[in-house]
C-alpha cells in the first residue's frame, strides 16, 4: 500500500501506516516529517524545519509559555537487509493476525503516529492547555546521530528554550506495550587499542615480542574486573571486547601489533574519566607498549523520580491497570542528548522484540493503547 | 644477463648465473632442471624427470651400487614482491661489490652451482668412485611441498631405493659460509582454534557469550606455558600465536566466535601427540567450547652425529681452518621428508641473512668456497 489506507481501524493505525510506506532509510526522511507537520500545523503548532547536513529535523511548538512536554523521536529507519528474507514487503504495511507489519512500526513510526493522533485529541479537547507542547523529530538517529538531535539541542539552547519534560518515542516494552519504560540510560564509552610488539618469524620468537601473548593476561584481567555493583537504578558496568584482530594471515609470522575495539556501558556510580583511569592502570601493570583512542558516546543519565516519571506511571496505570517497570537497561537513545540541559526524560513506546529485524512487527492494538497513554501524559502535566 | 656470463670468474659462478637468470617462482622451475640435468648426463649419471600435478622434480643417479650420498635442493625461489623496490633487477643476477645479487642467490640456486661443480671436479677426478651420487631436486620447496620431496621419496621407496648420507643446500651459515651447519629442525605443529560463544549486542551482555573474554585467560596460559626446555641438540619448544580474529567489524557487537591460529615448534623431547594432549588440557579446564584442527607440518629430526656430520666438519675444517656449529635452529626444510627414511641428513649452504628478502645476495667468493666443502664430503664418503 502507498498512502492510501482501506479500513483501518483507528487514526493512529492510519497514520503509521502513511509513516512506514515511506522508505526513510536513515539519515533519509522521506516525506515523513512533512506529514507530521502538516497534522501538527493543523491543530495549531509552529512548526521550524531544521536541515543540517543532509539530516531533516523539526520543532514544532503549542502554547506561548511555561513548561514544554516535548515528543521527542525519529522519522529514519535501520535497513532492511535482503527484502526477500521479508515475508511481507517491508514499506507495505499490512495488518496481519492482529500485527502491525513493516519497517519501522517498532522503532518507531507507530510512536510517531500514536504521538500526533493524542496531540490532536488533547488540543481538541483542551485548546487552552496549560504550558506548551513541543516536537523534536530528527531523522538521524539511527545513523552517526551527529546532525540530528544534537544539532537541534544547540538550536533549542540559542533559542533560550528549555524542554522540561521529554517523551521519547523509543519502543521501551517488553512483553506488553507500557510494561517497561526508560527513566535513564547508561553511559557508553568505547575504545580502540592498539597494542604493539615486534614482528618477526615463528620459528625466531627470540626475535620477535608478540603482542597477542603480551596482551592476552591484561585482556583477560579487563574482562574479569568488577567495575561497580551499579545501584538502584543501573545494573554493574559492562565492559565487553567487540573486535579483536592481530596477524598477517600468514601462519609463519608473529605479528607487529594487536588491535582490539572494546566498550563500557557504565552506571552513574563512576565517570568515563574512571573507567579510563582504571583501564589503563591495568594496562601498564601488564608492562604494554599500546596506543588508546577513547570514544565516549553516552554519559549516563537518570531521571530518578519526579512529575514526569509520576504522570508516565499515573498515565500507564489508567490505561492498562497494571504497574509499569523503571529500567535504565538497553542501549543509548537521543534521550541522551536531551537529558543534559535539564530535561526530565522518559522513554515510552511499543514492545521492541522485533526491532531491527526481519519481519518488525507491533500489535497493532498496542498502538492504540500507547497513544492513550501519551495523552494521559498531555492530561496530567498540561490540563 | 641472460645464460652468457661473461668474464665470471668461476664456472660455478656462471652456473649460479644461468639459474638466476631463469624465473623459477615457485612452483615453476623455467627450465632450472633441464640445465642442471645437462650438466650431469655428461658426467654420467642417470636422471629420471618426475612430474608430479605441476610440479617438477628430477632423481639423478651415478653409480651402480653402494651408499648414496645424495644433494638435495630445489630451483623454485619465492617471489620478489615489487621489483621497484630492488636495488637490481631481481633476475639478471650480476656481481657487485663482490656480492653475487639476484632472487636465489642464497636460497638456493648458488648451492645448486656449487653441488654440480663439485661433483664434475670430483667425477673427473674419480670416475670410479664408491658407492653412488644422487641429487633429489624439486621445484616446490617453497610452495605448499604436497608434490616435491614428499612425493620422490615415495617414489624412492617404491623403487626401494635409500639415501644414505644427504646434504641439503639450504643456506644454513649465520656470518661466513659454513659456520653453522643443520644437523637436525624442530618439528612444526599448527593448530587453528575456533571458540565458540553466543553473538549479542553489548549493551544486553547477559544474553550473549563472549568468545574474547573466555579464550582471553586460555590464551594466556597457553602462552606462558613452559613446554620442554629442549636438549642438547634443541632449544626449548616454543609456543606462537599468529593469528587472532573475532568482532563483526561493529562496535555494539558481541561477536560468536573468536579465531586464533597458532603453531608450536617443538624438540625431540616431546611429541606432536604430547602438545596436542597438553593444548586440549588447558582449554578444557577454561571450560572452553571449541573446534581445533591441527597440521602437523614437520617431525622433528636430528641427525646427532654419525659419518655424514663428521665428514661435513672436517670438509668446512680443512676449506676454512675453522670449526663448525652444528644448529637446529631455524624454519623448516625438505630435510623433514628424507630424515625418516632413516637417512643421516645435513644442511650446508650459504649465509642466510638476505632469504626472502629484497636485494637477495650472498659473498661470490663463498660459492667457490661451498663447491669445496661439497667436494670434500664426496671425498670422504665415496673415495
Amino acid at each position: 500500500m502507498s498512502d492510501t489506507s482501506p479500513n483501518l481501524p483507528s487514526a493512529t493505525l492510519e497514520l503509521a501506516c502513511q509513516l512506514i510506506a515511506r522508505r526513510s532509510v536513515t539519515p533519509d526522511d522521506d516525506g515523513c516529517q512533512a506529514l507530521m507537520m502538516e497534522r501538527l500545523a493543523a491543530i495549531g503548532f509552529q512548526c521550524v524545519r531544521l536541515q543540517f547536513g543532509e539530516v531533516e529535523n523539526f520543532w514544532a511548538v503549542r502554547g506561548d509559555a511555561g513548561p514544554i512536554l516535548c515528543f521527542a523521536g525519529h522519522t529514519d529507519v535501520v535497513p532492511t537487509g535482503p527484502e526477500a528474507n521479508w515475508q511481507l514487503a517491508p514499506f507495505e504495511p499490512q495488518i496481519v493476525d492482529g500485527m502491525l507489519c513493516g519497517r519501522g512500526a517498532a522503532d518507531m513510526k507507530g510512536s510517531l503516529a500514536a504521538m500526533v493522533t493524542a496531540c490532536e485529541r488533547f488540543v481538541a479537547a483542551h485548546p487552552n492547555h496549560d504550558g506548551r507542547i513541543a516536537y523534536l523529530i530528527t531523522s538521524d538517529e539511527e545513523g552517526p546521530a551527529v546532525n540530528g538531535t544534537v544539532k537541534v539541542v544547540e538550536w533549542l539552547e540559542q533559542q533560550n528554550e528549555k524542554i522540561t519534560w521529554c517523551v521519547v518515542g523509543e519502543p521501551s516494552s517488553t512483553n506488553t506495550v507500557g510494561d517497561v519504560i526508560k527513566n535513564g540510560r547508561r553511559g557508553s564509552l568505547g575504545a580502540e587499542l592498539t597494542v604493539k610488539g615486534v614482528q618477526g618469524h615463528v620459528a625466531y620468537p627470540h626475535l620477535a615480542k608478540n603482542p597477542i601473548h603480551l596482551a592476552a593476561p591484561a585482556l583477560a584481567e579487563l574482562a574479569a574486573e568488577k567495575w561497580d555493583d551499579g545501584n538502584d537504578f543501573f545494573p554493574a558496568t559492562s565492559f565487553q571486547i567487540s573486535n579483536i584482530n592481530g596477524g598477517t594471515g600468514a601462519t609463519n609470522v608473529i605479528p607487529g601489533a594487536l588491535d582490539v575495539v572494546f566498550n563500557f556501558r557504565f552506571s552513574t556510580e563512576l565517570t568515563a574519566e574512571d573507567l579510563k583511569t582504571r583501564t589503563v592502570a591495568i594496562l601498564d601493570k601488564h608492562g604494554l607498549d599500546y596506543e588508546i583512542k577513547w570514544n565516549l558516546s553516552g554519559q549516563p543519565f537518570l531521571t530518578a523520580e519526579g512529575p514526569l516519571v509520576e504522570a508516565a506511571q499515573q498515565a500507564i496505570k489508567e490505561v492498562t491497570g497494571t504497574a509499569t517497570v523503571l529500567s535504565t537497561a538497553g542501549g543509548t537513545s537521543d534521550g541522551r542528548f536531551i537529558a543534559p540541559t535539564g530535561a526530565q526524560v522518559v522513554e515510552l513506546g511499543p514492545v521492541n522484540a522485533t526491532i531491527h529485524k526481519v519481519d518488525e512487527r507491533i500489535s497493532a492494538a498496542d498502538l492504540d493503547t500507547l497513544s492513550e497513554m501519551y495523552e494521559g501524559i498531555l492530561k496530567k502535566l498540561l490540563s
